[in-house]
C-alpha cells in the first residue's frame, strides 16, 4: 500500500507529469512512517508466525476474550500472561479451543505453530516460585521450544539438584527461578556449560524485601554464564530462552 | 589417573583376588572426588580449547605474569580482566606476544584459537561506559565470536543509533551498555529480534548512585529480548554473549 | 480595609491628634499582614480568573460538593483532581454543568474561561499511565492550554513514537508520563527542542519499585531539556506545563 | 547532498534511464539517515547560533583544548563544565578570548552571541551550593538569558529571603538550588507565579545522603510550579531555565 | 515488703541470731530487684500524678475498658492513643467520663490532674497531618501543658505562617508536624527561639515514601533548635515537649 | 537397591562377564544419584528422631492434615508453622492428639521424643513480639530443648530484665527477639556469656521500616557473643538454638 | 535607621508636606524588609549574648581567623565548630585567647559569658564517638551550660552505666551519642525522667551503613522522652540541650 | 573492699551500735555499684584465662604496644584484631613473643591457654574473602578451639567443595564466609548438621553494594542451621564460634 503511493508518485514523474524536485520535496514531508515504518519494522516480518503476547493483568475477561477471538480468526498463536479465573472463563466462552495453565497464570491458544526448535529446562527452588516458572515454561512451549521441568530442588538439599544434572546438561538454556537468597542460579551456573537466565521471585520473608535479596543475589552470582530478569519475570526469561534456544540467526 | 585407580580395583576383582561386596563397598568409601569428581566436571571438557580467564584486579603484577608464563606454556588462551599498566609491563617481560587492550584494561594472548563462531555486537552509550564496552567485547573476541562495535548512540540521538540499525540487525546477540538512566537497552531490544544483554555502567551523577538507576532501568527495559548482568561487569556480558552466539548445544 | 486602617491612622497624625512617633510604633505592633500580607499576596492577583483546584482524596462527596457550590456561585473554575465516582455523584447534584473525566480522576468546572495559550502535548508510554496523563491534561486543558494527546508510544516501538513527530515538535512543552523504567523522556527529549516535563508513574512490577525505577530513569535522562515532577503528579506536571506554555511573563 | 543524491536519481527516472520499481526498491534500500536523518534532524536547525556544551570532567586538558580551537573557528558559542584550573590554562593557551568561571567549574567563548531573551533568576541557600548555582548561572547567560543572581537566603532566615522579593517575582523563571533538607524551593514555589527548576545538591552532612534528602525533599514539594532536575545539575537546569525563559515557540 | 524482708534479716543480726558474714552473703544472693529495683525506679515516684498511657491498637476494646475501669480506681489519669471508635464504646460504657477525641484517635481520663505547666504550640502543615498533630496536643495537654494549635500554615504559604508568629514565639516548645517534604520545621526553627520537635507525618504521594522524606528533610533542617522524633510519633513528641516545657528539674 | 544394581554388575565382571573397562565406563555413566545419593544424606541418618517441619502457610489445611495424616503414621514428630485456626481444625479431625499453639501460629504433634536436651530461654522485649518468640520456644520444644519463657523486658525498664538475670545465666542458649530499635540483643549479650541467637520482629512504626531497624541494630550490637537470623524468623531461632544447646558433636 | 526613614516620612506628613495617601503609598511600597524586618527579626535580639557560630569545614585558616577579630572586637563569644589545627593555628595568631578542643575539633572565644544556666549532661557509648560527644560538651558549655561527661558507658556493660545513675538523674536534659546499634538513648531514657536527645554517630562496620543503624535505631526508642538529631551532630544537640536546660520562656 | 564496707557496717549493726532501719536506709542509698556491680560481674569471673581483644584500628602502635606490655604482665593472652603492620612492629619492641598474623590483621599472645575445646571450620568462597575468614580462625584458636581451614571453594564449583565433606561433617561449628551473592552458608548449611555462621564479606563489584547482597543473602538461606553476624565481622563469628564449640554450660 505505502510502496504504492511511492511508486504513484514515481510513474508520475516517469510519465514527466511531475518534476524530480517536486518529487523530493513531496517524499521529504510524507509522514515519516510512510518510509522509515517498512525498514524500521522490517524485523518484524522475521518473527512471522510468533504468537502475539496479551497481558491480561488490568484487563477485564471481556476485553482478554475479545483480543482471543480477534486473534483465533488471524491464525496467529496467543499467549495471555497473568490471567485469571475469570480472564479464562471469558475466553473459553468464545475460543473453546483456549488452554488455561492455572498455575502459570497463563492463557493460551495454539494455531500453525513453528517447528520445535531448542531445548529449554525450566528449574525452580520451591513449590511457592512454581507459578514464574510455570509462566517460563509455558511461555517457551508457546513459543517453539521443547520444555523441561525441574521443581523444588534447593540448594539446602544438594543431591536432589545433582540428581538431576543430566537434564540440567542437555538443556540448551536454562530459566532457573528462585526466591529467598536466590543461590540457585549460581550453583546451577557452575554445573554446566549452557547460558543460565535466573529469574528472582518475590517469595521470602523479612529481608527478602519481595525479591531485592534474590535479585542481588542473582547479579552477584559468581558463574559468569549467567544473566538476569525482572523480579517474578518468568514471561521474559521464558521468551529470551526460545530466542536464545532457536539458535543464532548467523548460522539459520 | 583416577579412572587407572578405579580400573586397577576392578581388575583385582576380575582376577578374583577380591569379591563383589569388598569393590562395593571400597567404591562407595571412596573420597567423593573420586568418581563424581569426573562427572561434575564432565562438561569443563567441553570446554577444550576455551581461554582461561584471569581477574587481575588485586594481584601482584608478578603473579599475573606467573600465570601468564605458566598458561602460555599449556596452549591455551588467556584473559586477564582489570589489568593495570603494570600488570601488562610485568606480563610482556616474560610473554611478549600477550595484547594489551588499555581500554577494556585487559591483557589477552591468544593461542590455538578456536574457529570465529557467532556475531556479537557491542554498543555503548558513551564515551565514559567504553571501558567496560570494550571489556565486554574483548572477552567475546578472545572466546571466539565476530566482534562488531558501536560506540556513543545514546537514545537521545536517536539518528545517529537508527544510521546503525544494520549492523545491530545482523547480529546474533547485542550487548548493550549504559550508564546514567540506561534506556539504551530499552530502545535497541525493540529494533532487534536477537537477545540483548544489558550492562548497566557505574557512568553518571547524582541519582545515577553508580549504576543503579541504570540496573533498574534495565531490569524494567519493556522490550521481553532482553537480560541484565552486574554493574559494569563487561566480561560477564561477553562471555554468555559468546555462550549464545555459538549457538544450542542441541543443534551442534 | 486595611489600607483604611492605615490610611485612618496618618489622618490622625495629619490632623496633629498623634505624633510621629506613636504612629511609627503602632505600625511596627500592627499584625504582620496587616502590612506584609498585600505585598506577599500581590502575586495571587496576577492569577485572577486562574481555576481554584481542589485535591478531593481524602474529603467526603460532600464537602467536595460544597465546595464545588461556593465556588461556582463566585464564578471561578474549578478543578477537583483524584475524585472519585462518589465524589462526581454528589458534586453532579448541586452543580450539574460539572464535568467528570473518569479515566483522569478528575471534576472540572470551567466558568469564565481565560482564553487558550500555548500547546501542551501529553505523550505517555502505555495503557496503564493513562490515568496520570489524563489529570495533567485535564489540568493543562482547565489552566487554558491547547491540549495534544498521544498514547501508548513506548521506546520499545520506535516506529509509533517516530510517527507522532509532527504532533511533538509543534508544542511548547510536553508533559511526558512513563512507568517501568522511563525511559521515554529522554528519547522524546532527544527529539524536540521544547521543554520536556517528565512524570514518572507507579506503573509496572518487581525491580520497579512503585515508581522509583522510572524516578530514577528520569533525573538521569541523557538530554538536557528534561526536569522531573513527583511519581505519578500528572496535576503538578500539567500545571506547570501551561505556566510555561503560557510564556515568559516578561515577554507579556 | 542528500538531497542530491536522491534528485539524481529521480532525474534518472525523468530521463527513462531506470524503471519506478528501481528507484522504489533503492529509495527502500538506502541508509535509514539519507532519508530520515534530515526529517529527525531538522529541529536542530532551529537551535543555530545556540552554544555548543563540552563535559570536560573526564577529558584531558588537551583534549578540551582541541575542542575550542575547532569550535572557535566555526563561529559558534562554547560551554565546558565541570572544568578544572587545567583545563583552562590549556584552553587560554590557544584560545586567549575564553573566559574562567572558577567557581562554576566552567569555562566558556562567547561569539555571535544571540540577542538576550527572558530573566532567570538563581538562587541558593548557602554559600556552599555556589558551584552548582553559578554553573546554572553560567549556563543560562551564555544561551542567552539575563540573569539575575541571590545567594546565601536559607529558609531559617525568612526576613533575608523576603527581602528579595522583588527580584524573584520579576524572573519568568527561577532556578533554586538548596542541599540539606532542600526546602527552599518549596518557600520561593509559593512566593511566585513564575516556574521553578529545583536543583538538589550534595551538601549536607549524615542524613543528607549525599543530596538524596534535598532531592526527596523537592520532589514532594507543596507548591505546584516546581520541577526537579538531578543532584547538583547546574547546568540541566539552566539550560531548561533559558529554554522557558525564551517563551513558547508557538508565540515565537 | 522487700523493704521488710531486709529489715527481718538485719534484726536477726542485732538479736546476734546470724552474723555480718551470713548476712552480707545473703544480701549478695538477693534477687537483684529486692535492692536494685527501689533505686532504679526511684525516679518513677517523681512521676507520680503522671497520666498512664495505654496503646490501643492490637489491644481488644474489651482489654482497653478494663484497663480504663482499673485506672480509674486508682486515680490517676489516663491516656489511651490509636484508639478506634470501638475502643471508645466500650470504655465508656464502663468509664463514662471518658473523654473522645477522634480526630488524635485517642481517649482521655483525667483525674487529679497536675496544675497546667508551660506553653506548647501544635503547629501543622496540612489537614492531613491533623491526626498527628492531634495526637500530640492531646498528649501535651492529659500531660499539663498549655496547649496552643496552629494549622493548616505549609511553607508555600508563607503569609498564614507569619499571620501566627506572636502565637509561635510565646511557646516555650513548639510541636511541628509536616508531610511531603516535612520544609515547615525548617522554616517555624529561623522564626523561634523555642526548642521546635519535629515530626514527619506519613502524608505524601511517591517519593514522600511514606514519611521517609519528611523525615530525612526535618534531620536535615538547617536551624539548631529542631530535634525529630519516628513517623507519625505525635504521642512521643507530645510527651518530650511537657517535659522540656514543665522546666528544666535543676530550676524547680 | 543402588547397592544392589553396582554389586549385580560387580559380580558379572567377576564372572568376567564383562571387563574393568566396561564396568568402568558403565560407573561413570551411572545417574550421579546411584553412587553420591547415599553419601550426600549420610548425616541425614543422624538425625533420625528429629521432627519433620511444615511450613502452613500456602498449603491448604486438607494438604497440611494429609502430611499430618503421613507422618503420625511414620513415628516422627511434626512441627506445623504459620498454621491458622483453619489448618488446626483440619488437623485435629483426623489426628486428634495434634495440638495448636495459638500464640506461635504452631501445631506439633509429639510421638517418641528424644529425650530433653540443653536449655533454652526465650525473650522477648513487648507483647507484640510475642508471636515470634512463641515460634522459637515451641520450635525448641519440639526439638527437644527444656525451654523458659521470659516476656515484656523491654531495655527502657531494666529493672525487669535485671530481675531475670538468673533465669538468663543458667541458659545454654538465649534466644531474643525484639522490634523498635532492636536492642534487648545488645543488653542481654552483655549480661551473659552464652550466645545469644537475635531474632528481629517486624513489630514497630514508621522508620522500624518492618523490621529493618531491628535487624540493623542486632547486626550492628556490640556484645561479641550474638548472632542474627532473618526478621520475624522464630522457628529458625528456636531450631538453631536447640543444636547449640544439644552440645558439640565432638564431645557426644 | 530604618525607623528613622518612616520617622521622616511621617513628620513630612505632621507638616503637612505630603498627604495621607501618599504616606501609605509610600509605605506599601518600602522594600518589605524596612518594616517587617525588625518584627521578623525581633526574636534575635532576644538572643543577645549568644555566642556567634562558625562552620569551620570548608573555610580557610585565614578566613576563619577573620572571622574571630571580628568577632573578638564585637565582644561577642565565638564558637568554631569542625574545625581543624591550621585553623586553630591561623586563629591563635590573631586572638591568643582563643581555645582549641582538638577532640571535640571546636575553637572557642568566650567574651562576656552569660551566668551558667541548667545541667547538661553529655554521655557516650564508646571511645569513637567522643568527638561527637565533646562537640555537643563544647558547644554546651559555650552556650551557659553546666556540662558532665560520661564516657565509655555501652549497653554491653551495663554495671558501668548503672554506676553513673546519680550523675545521669540529675541532669536537666541528657545528649546520648551512640554508633552501631544506638541502643544507649533506650537504655538511658529509661533511666531518667529528663529529655534525652539522641545523636547517632557514624561509628562502626559493615551494616552500620555510617550511622543510619544508629539513627533507625534511635528513632524507634522506646522511651518516650527522647527526640534525636543528624548522624554527627553533635553541634545541634549541644545547642538544643542549652535551650531545654535554660528552662522555658514562660517560667523566665 | 565494697564487701568490707557492708561487713563494717553489719558489725556495727552486730555490735549494737546502730539500728536496723539506719542500716537499711543506709544499704539502700549505697551507690548501685556497691552492692550490683558484683552480682552483675559475677559472670565475668566465669570466663578467667579467656584472652582480653583489643581492636587496633583508630589506635596508635604506641597505644596498642603498652596494652600488650600490661597484659603480658599480667598473665592472660592477647587478641589485637584489625592491626597493622606498624601496629605489630610496635608490639614486637616490647613484646617478643607476640605473634602476627598477617593475612588476618591480627597481633596475638598466647599465654596460660585453656585446654582445647570443640571444633571449628573456618570456610571461605574466594581469595579475596581470606582476611575476613582468617580473622575468624585466629580468633577462634587463641580462645581454645581446633580449627580447620578451608579454602576458595565457591558455589559455582560444586566438587571442590564436596571433595571437602568430611572435613565439613566432623565440625562442632562451621564459620563460613563468602562475598558476592553469599550463596555459600545455604549450600554448607544443607550439607552438615552442625550449626552454620555465616559472615558477609563486603567483596565483590557494582550491586554487591559492600556486602549488603551477601548479607541479604545469608539472611535468607534456606537451611535452618544458619545464623549471621555483620559485615566483614570475622572476630564476632569467631568468638561466638567458640563459645558454642566449648559446649553448653549445663553439660559442662
Amino acid at each position: 500500500m505505502r510502496r504504492e503511493a511511492v511508486l504513484e508518485l514515481l510513474r508520475q514523474l516517469e510519465a514527466n507529469k511531475t518534476t524530480p524536485e517536486k518529487v523530493a520535496d513531496r517524499l521529504a514531508s510524507l509522514p515519516f512512517e510512510d518510509l522509515g515504518f517498512a525498514k524500521l519494522d522490517h524485523h518484524r516480518s522475521l518473527r512471522s508466525g510468533m504468537p502475539e503476547v496479551v497481558f491480561a493483568a488490568g484487563k477485564t475477561p471481556e476485553q482478554v476474550a475479545a483480543i482471543f477471538v480477534k486473534l483465533a480468526a488471524s491464525g496467529v498463536s496467543v499467549l495471555a500472561t497473568r490471567a485469571s479465573q475469570e480472564h479464562f472463563t471469558a475466553v473459553q466462552e468464545t475460543v473453546p479451543t483456549a488452554q488455561h495453565h492455572e498455575l502459570a497464570r497463563c492463557i493460551t491458544l495454539a494455531q500453525n505453530a513453528p517447528p520445535v526448535q531448542g531445548r529449554v529446562t525450566v528449574i525452580c527452588a520451591g513449590t511457592s516460585d512454581l507459578p514464574v516458572a510455570e509462566e517460563a515454561a509455558v511461555t517457551a512451549e508457546i513459543f517453539g521450544a521443547e520444555v523441561t521441568r525441574i521443581t523444588d530442588v534447593g540448594v539446602a538439599g544438594l543431591q536432589r539438584l545433582l540428581a538431576q544434572l543430566d537434564k540440567l546438561r542437555v538443556a540448551d538454556v536454562i530459566v532457573c527461578c528462585a526466591g529467598m537468597e536466590g543461590a540457585l542460579p549460581s550453583v546451577v551456573g557452575g554445573l554446566v556449560e549452557a547460558p543460565v537466565i535466573a529469574v528472582p521471585t518475590s517469595v521470602g520473608y523479612g529481608a527478602a524485601f519481595e525479591g531485592v535479596a534474590a535479585l542481588l543475589g542473582m547479579l552477584n552470582a559468581c558463574s559468569p554464564n549467567i544473566t538476569v530478569v525482572n523480579i517474578d519475570n518468568g514471561f521474559g526469561a521464558g521468551y529470551v530462552a526460545t530466542l536464545i534456544a532457536r539458535g543464532p540467526r548467523s548460522s539459520r
